[in-house]
């Protein structure tokens, strides 16, 4: 900042609000108007400005009084719909067009002598503000400004003015803003219990220490502030996308979207790993998934659904990609034959959703990528798919000893994501073909080779983000497998009942939303993902 | 149905399939030609069908043998991709284009003599089939196909031929299905505890109560049962409507989406009517609704959000609008002065929604009047908006007594809603200045006259379907109001914090997606338009 830019004020205009209250402000004359100005400001209804309370005695000659101040709270009480409020990163578009309105944050602010050089942050965009001391500014109003808490919401009249060097600091770089006027709208408190520009720091910056770091449980627990970092603002703009993409794919494919009820009376997946609720008199549990309901909706000629919403796991697993509460991306899919036509829709649905951020998001994966470290994700299309047993092949390969039945450990899973990336060069594959015995009763097991099963997980990174496989849709061999699995059928009565009136054969999956966005943009932590995340240790805020 | 059109089988054409399994078949030597192809059959890697158990003896002179039957659970073992599938309701551009595929559901079958007729029922759309025994069709297949359950699910393979006089009871009503290989996917039940022609039956058949209805309990004891029926069908279809345009609209004006936690450590509005959960060793509640993170959210420069998710209610209300956990579409926005600017776009998101509704879902519109009656959905552009005053004195010149300050009863809001109707001819209305009184603590007051506040319900046909209201944005202004509501500060600390560090005038409001539906479609229960209803009674399926 400080680019050395000179605001030049000669043709001053003065907006409609200020000749509506008779300021006709000159240099001559400046205290008697400025008195009269006040007086005329203190009785009208719609005066916003409160004057700012300077140094003892400055007020009297003050030539800017009535431009500057702490605004009254904002009730509604008019709708001042002649001010022409300008998005920052909008601004370029205005140069030498004159007066406008901004809305934003103080992201700095320094008076320096004369002058005042603030920078106004709006979301993700900043612009470089200046004020110096002149027909329009007094002292006392550079003052103000530069005293203006970090973080406080302001608004400003200003015109935007070309300037000779690129500000490097800011994102609007070839423009400042000349203020004229300037009030607080919310005012910030003085210390803020970390600072925006400490949040915000790159990751790998070369400072050798010396740079103030914001440790994950302080950012957490000041949220508000955290996620108004660049990288925040755009992390949770493309979570919408991802989101929106899944949602659009599917529905342009045929997909209904339902929603599944959170409270339900059987736990979903045995009874481990389930929060218990209180209703009414009696318990009942949260829903560790809705895939119970994904097939009533197949059995009840549905077809094709997916749904979005909450899913909770009371696992006491304080790791990077566990949370006990997330946002399950959750389809079902009636088949004709085989449930490839399923893992081809789900497939490529990943792609079309790689794509869709890539191509739309690449604003928002920039931003995130200036905070930290951001491989471009790579992906094949189609998909690659592998065997489980091909997998278990390369691991051997590598020199990892794992059995045919067994599942991958996270170690192994991730070794397999590198081992697949440096083979086919992607970021996303399909593993198809899991054992049966690591996988729930109600999978389908494999027709020509009892060993294997119908079912899938899917990778990003290395890091599993899908599982999912074809559904037993017989009642009688769903009756067959439970008992193999030990399970008392009696409690799962209702669940095979729904099968019983007919039922399309059927696959699906679920996917955890804010895995995918911590894996595409290759960040270490799903709390990065999740707004408000939820563990075992965290319920607030 | 049986509307007389007979199957003319002059062209037989043998489908790929019974080519390769080496049937010929023909009157004379079917005896031996069946035993071989029975013997290939049961060889074949590739078969499915399995022939049907009928009387014994028959079998030996069955010249369909291979034809029908009931197929072996489908388990993926090949992908049958010479199988061209057509779907129901796009039979009419496959006329005389020889044989397809059709998968769907018996809606009614019956043998009569050497005739079946049988209802094909693909979700909402139905066709009439027919298989009269002839050159292709042995007497045993007819037997076979008019012993299928209903609501079985079946493979069939046919011709469509168009008929002279159309078949009322089918939504496809100028062509029928001429069979020709029939078999079993997934086989119903025979006794089923509903009939989907009961559950389907008009509310307002002139009927003298001779036909069987079916009760909303056994309805939704069997949904998977209940919710095939073409109003079900209808409903939920429109219901993923209502959610796909609020998301797009909003998103359209720069909204974006939001997960808020549904697991929160704190009662959101006070303590009362929340359910809790045991969080490990801890105790915590389901979210009411997701404001305070909305407003989280606004104070973190997302300026325009919303989010669609679960919301919780532990209220003991057994009434035909109440849910314990029904879906929320909420959003909140920041404004630059005056409330409005957000009511606007509130009333304008339905509006859109309304009109998206009335433009892309007439089908689904029918569908549902076909059972209920339904009223069309009258709305005004821009939408009515009075003031609570307003609707007071109207109340009152109605003869009702009502204060200036106490809430609507549910029979005033009823009430208001119809002669809002006859005087403005609109189901949809917003009523503003709501008495301050009666609005929680945080709603802002109204600055011009302090009996009101800056709030705002909207309604449905005389039902409020959201509630909203410019929040308090000013951290010292929320503890007064609070402190004049009695409330304990301490326990709302964290939310009065979130406000200082600068936060812009913002409002807001949540809509009950499942009332939306109901008063749209002006069905009279709640638990018609939740796919799986939650109530203080009901936890189940």
């Amino acid at each position: 900042m400080e680019s050395g830019a000179i605001c030049v004020h000669s043709n001053m205009v003065e907006d409609k609000e200020n000749v509506a209250n008779g300021e006709q402000v000159s240099k001559k004359g400046a205290k008697k108007l400025a008195k009269a100005a006040k007086k005329a400001e203190q009785k009208a209804e719609t005066a916003t400005a409160i004057a700012a309370n300077n140094a003892a005695g400055d007020s009297a000659e003050d030539s800017a009084l009535g431009r500057y101040g702490l605004s009254e709270m904002i009730q509604s009480k008019d709708k001042r719909s002649e001010r022409n409020f300008v998005a920052v990163h909008e601004l370029s578009s205005h140069l030498e067009k004159g007066l406008l309105w901004v809305r934003g944050r103080v992201h700095t602010s320094r008076s320096k002598g004369k002058q005042c050089f603030l920078i106004l942050r709006q979301q993700s965009s900043t612009v470089q503000c200046i004020l110096a001391v002149g027909d329009i500014i007094s002292k006392q109003m550079v003052k103000f400004a530069g005293n203006i808490p970090k973080e406080s919401i302001i608004d400003i009249q200003a015109k935007p003015v070309s300037v000779p060097n690129k500000i490097e600091s800011c994102t609007e770089q070839t423009l400042e803003l000349c203020v004229e006027q300037i009030f607080v709208i919310s005012q910030a408190k003085a210390q803020l219990p970390l600072q925006i520009e400490d949040a915000s720091r790159p990751e790998n910056a070369d400072d050798d220490g010396l740079n103030i770091r914001v440790n994950q449980d302080t950012r957490l627990d000041n949220r508000v502030l955290d996620l108004r970092t660049p990288a925040n603002q755009a992390i949770f703009r493309l979570e919408a996308g991802v989101c929106r993409l899944f949602r659009d794919i599917l529905t342009e494919q045929g997909f209904t979207e339902i929603h599944t009820p959170k409270i339900i009376s059987a736990a979903s997946e045995g009874g481990a790993n389930v929060f218990t609720v209180s209703y009414f008199k009696d318990s009942a549990y949260l829903a560790q998934s809705p895939q119970l309901y994904k097939q009533m909706a197949i059995a009840a000629d549905f077809d094709k659904v997916y749904t979005v919403g909450a899913v909770f796991r009371a696992e006491d697993s304080n790791t990077h990609r566990h949370l006990t509460e997330f946002v399950g991306l959750d389809l079902e899919m009636a088949f004709k034959y085989h449930y490839h036509e399923v893992l081809h829709t789900i497939g490529n649905t990943f792609t079309a959703i790689f794509k869709g951020l890539r191509d739309n998001y690449s604003r928002e994966i920039e931003s995130v990528g200036q905070q930290y470290k951001v491989d471009a994700f790579k992906f094949l299309e189609p998909p690659l798919i592998l065997q489980f047993s091909e997998g278990v092949a390369m691991l051997r390969e590598a020199g990892v000893e794992t059995g045919d039945e067994e599942d991958l450990s996270t170690p192994n899973e991730k070794l397999l994501g590198r081992l697949v990336k440096a083979k086919y060069d992607t970021d996303f594959y399909i593993l198809d073909k899991f054992p049966l015995a690591i996988r729930p009763f109600y999978t389908m097991p494999d027709p020509s080779n009892s060993t294997y099963s119908n079912s899938y997980d899917m990778f990003m990174r290395g890091e599993e983000i899908l599982s999912g496989a074809q559904r037993i849709h017989d009642p009688e061999y769903l009756i067959e497998r439970a008992k193999h699995h030990g399970i008392d059928t009696t409690k799962i009565a209702a669940y095979i009942e729904s099968f019983r009136y007919g039922c399309p054969p059927h696959a699906g999956g679920g996917i955890g939303m804010e895995r995918v966005v911590m894996l595409y943009l290759g960040l270490d932590n799903i709390r990065k993902t999740s707004m408000f995340p939820r563990d075992p240790k965290r319920l607030t805020p």
